[in-house]
């Protein structure tokens, strides 16, 4: 069987212009190897959730996301750590996307994480509970490589280009994982 | 030494209007023991953090929460769950609350916990997360009790009133633990 | 393409006689459904981990441990809860299985996890940290369904046999769950 | 009021000799401020937890551990990090330690981890499952500075000597936020 061509969606949990994530995302663009695609989304737009809200119908912005997550073959997360765990609005972006219960599309998507901090851990701590909410959520996230980028002021230049070779090939070898973890967990058996 | 009155500020982790968790926060305001009073903080109104926009100064209810939590003795946090982990809401709310670095006014607050939840665990999950993130804000979170309300559909009226004798008693026992242990950090040793 | 027959290895992490979770491991060994069978290992004769030690040779029944997860399509696991965490019991089995590094007969095996405890949440807190280790083990836990057994001195009787048939089924299901699961990942594809 | 001198117990999750672990601890002993001391357990001896064992009498080296415990003000725990996790080894001693119910020696202290590791965290992982264990065992973790020693092999001289003195100052640093955050927790208020 030959593997398919796996289409992923890319989204960043910093709303800052300049951030390293948002940086990190457009590298992991430059990276993609063969046989994947990546369309990426903002999550500026997305409102902070309220289940009143939501009952009267999902905000636009919540709506696209969950139409662009549920035609994507898989994830890519890209976290910053904000006080040892996930932002709040990566959170509440996944929150709105997994509702109603039920009707998630983020149910069964393989998903890949990476992350930058300007300290030592490059937001290891954010995607240890990012994993924990996968479990709910039913996603299936890779378990290695782990894409960890501390000191990201000495990884990116001027223009927000990550110029860090080492980190560049640990991408590459991150969305390769991702590809070949997307083509087994579609394969028909 | 006599110990003096302690004074919370409580705030819930979803904004939904007959939230449980909104609902034992106003419990928790009925069960204050003598030296303890509770000031709330409604997060509707916090946006989304951004980076930039702090760049240009606080929204005007993000000042407004940090006022009133550096004038609070204490913090009470209500919180659900959402996906296993602390709600994107609420996660959002401590973030703006914990900038800028060194300026934080949660630095050195002691902290309680509770929520309700409609599954078994009543907010276990998200209450470990939010732990963890006290490490690096440093707050100071009770061990015990623990107030967990599972099964929350069960054990408030038609009014959002809690009316489970049992869970009223434990957010009591929780008041009076928070109050002794603001007492012990406080005292001048 | 016809799936496979599912050999699984079946551990507990108690080495009380009269552990329940000895006793839901016993279960799952009369509720395994077709295309499954499950070898079980007793821990007990596994020592204190000390890599003086595995310098020397692994220890006897580190090596049988090993050859039998070895031998294994998937991992049955299940845990207690000892101070909010994985016992040591359990860890320390898992730390010598690990050993050495690019050796580990964990990598790669499908494990499924179900806990007994006389409180409220089933070892829930347990299986979380164990979910934080199979990232690093290489081990793909199921997302789905969770088996927690609270209030397991209701469940079991005298002689330590299952009793309370919603635990059953949420056991048949487990495993069954398992079962696809391994045949998912060892799909050629 | 004066402070009092703060006696504290020392042990390393990790029985290797040469374990960077162990040499920490040694590392901290050289390094108590005025007004603390220091004395270690060798967790070696302790043997693998089985409530069985327990029933008919807590082993010598468990009792002996537990009356160290209790004789203490408050403890430092040297971890390393095995499996993205607590040790095997460590955790299974602070099971014996909490038994029964009730009567575990460990409640109420005030406790500071350390450790070291080859990687790049430094059991950052260990640290913060042990910050969720201390929670049931109603310990007192500091919340800072945090220790964590990566890359230990450059940072020990061949004799297990801490050599860099930038890890000696933040163990300092930790042993005095400890005495001063017992004094604290020890306070008549």
């Amino acid at each position: 069987m030959s593997d398919n061509v796996v289409h992923i969606l890319g989204f960043a949990g910093s709303l800052r212009k300049h951030s390293y994530n948002r940086a990190a995302l457009r590298a992991a663009g430059e990276l993609l190897p063969e046989g994947m695609t990546m369309d990426t989304f903002d999550l500026s737009p997305v409102p902070v959730y309220n289940e009143d809200v939501e009952a009267e119908g999902f905000p636009a912005p919540v709506q696209e996301f969950k139409a662009r997550i549920a035609a994507a073959d898989a994830l890519l997360i890209v976290t910053p750590e904000y006080n040892y765990s996930i932002p709040g609005v990566l959170k509440n972006a996944l929150d709105w996307a997994s509702r109603p219960p039920g009707q998630s599309p983020l149910a069964g998507k393989p998903v890949a994480f990476m992350g930058a901090s300007s300290g030592y851990f490059g937001t290891a701590r954010a995607q240890y509970h990012l994993r924990q909410v996968c479990v709910i959520l039913d996603m299936y996230p890779l378990n290695s490589p782990e894409v960890f980028i501390p000191a990201a002021q000495t990884k990116f230049d001027q223009n927000g280009r990550l110029t860090d070779d080492r980190t560049r090939e640990s991408i590459r070898r991150l969305l390769l994982a991702l590809r070949t973890w997307t083509n087994k967990l579609q394969a028909k058996n």
